[in-house]
């Protein structure tokens, strides 16, 4: 399971200050921890806060002061985009790109030059789709494209696009048999992907419902998730389904 | 959720003894806490101790006087079932019938003539199937067979057969598989159940796998399990897994 941390990210209050502030520690502290969690890749995420290339590169550069985990920059912006990848000390995991044309051209280059991976959206310029099917399109899209300038699937993450429980029940089933079909659009297959935490957006029982969800879609080939590294629970939902994947070989201190 | 309360079977100490000793207590005591978890049926198994209807007869008559939860006939013995089903005061679940004629010849009228339903497992006299076609056959066979003699696919359930997962790791893809597949086999759908706890025999952790595989069971279709449902953590699991497969409709409180 590729586990991406989702913590260093300025819509978290304390995230938001050190950045204003550029102050490193709390950055440092999160990348700690989850680099502990046996988080595979650390996502770093400027959001709104601003519009600098160069607090991205702050942001970066202070994780990687303190660990080594290779960096998912999180951002839709080129311009920001160009910049940190410049800064990374590993190849990067981008995040993201969609299917739409004017995106793909600005971000997929940058991808192959600096042989990083990319997270695909399973949508386009129109938002996000409501059924499988539309996924399906949208993330072969992206992955053909991909392909075609050089990515190959190892370095392919689609993402078919995790929605509301509470708010849209009857996307989850879309959402799962969405991520079913991408693992048929290439041998090997891309890697799938989710920001797992969308899921239980506003609910009581967020973390039973992450943790649940993020089984049933490893069932359908997911095999990495933006989320809590911190949550046990949930890291041993994901360890124990990945044995009955047969992906790992069982132990009893397999967690 | 169809939960099938699996603790009153004398594979268990306490239950040996009970039904060995003729004392109602151990019996009613697993038949409340049982249906308080919210057991829909209870499973009622002789198991080796006696072969005698008169004592499988005693072990129903003992539990229905504590509760009216529905029993499951726990036996292979056509002798014990034809007898147990007397007894029964609502509509049992038989547990269960094989794919071979002569099993399917002597279970089937049986479950026609008292209106109850019946597990049908994916096997036949060879034994149990290693791949996931040959479970599809068998199972097949034994829904055209069932539903030839009257019984209805609401009243059919499909056990795809669940392996250790610590002694047959690949066994689980075969039955999640075959499992998917049983879904196909009639409109609206047959049952499908399973025998949870062989799942984890042996392991360290084995609430943790037998959670997480029900989980992955139900997102390729299964909606029964023969479980311990006194483990809290499975029941909310089983619960958040059905929200997702959008069978129930999602409240804050729905656990």
């Amino acid at each position: 399971m590729i586990f991406v941390g989702e913590r260093i990210n300025t819509g978290f209050k304390d995230i938001r200050q050190a950045v204003t502030d550029k102050d490193p520690k709390p950055l440092q502290d999160w990348a700690k921890k989850q680099a502990e969690a046996g988080a595979t890749y650390l996502d770093v995420n400027l959001g709104a806060v601003s519009t600098k290339p160069e607090d991205m590169c702050w942001m970066i550069e202070t994780v990687q002061e303190a660990v080594d985990t290779p960096i998912s920059i999180d951002t839709n912006k080129p311009a920001i985009l160009a910049e940190a990848v410049k800064v990374c000390k590993k190849p990067p995991l981008i995040n993201s790109s969609t299917a739409a044309p004017e995106k793909m051209e600005a971000f997929l280059p940058v991808v192959a030059e600096c042989e990083g991976s990319i997270i695909g959206l399973a949508m386009d310029a129109g938002g996000t789709p409501k059924t499988a099917d539309a996924r399906v399109e949208k993330a072969g899209m992206f992955i053909a494209t991909a392909m075609e300038q050089g990515i190959p699937p190892e370095r392919i993450f689609l993402d078919p696009i995790v929605m509301p429980l509470k708010f849209m029940q009857e996307q989850a089933q879309e959402i799962l048999e969405a991520a079913r079909q991408f693992t048929l659009f290439s041998d090997p297959a891309p890697h799938i992907i989710c920001g797992l935490s969308n899921v239980s957006n506003g609910t009581t029982h967020k973390k039973l419902i992450n943790r649940t969800f993020l089984t049933m879609l490893i069932n359908n080939g997911c095999d990495a998730a933006i989320c809590d590294v911190l949550d046990t629970d949930l890291v041993q939902a994901a360890k124990t389904a990945e044995l009955v994947m047969n992906r790992e070989i069982y132990a009893d201190s397999y967690v």
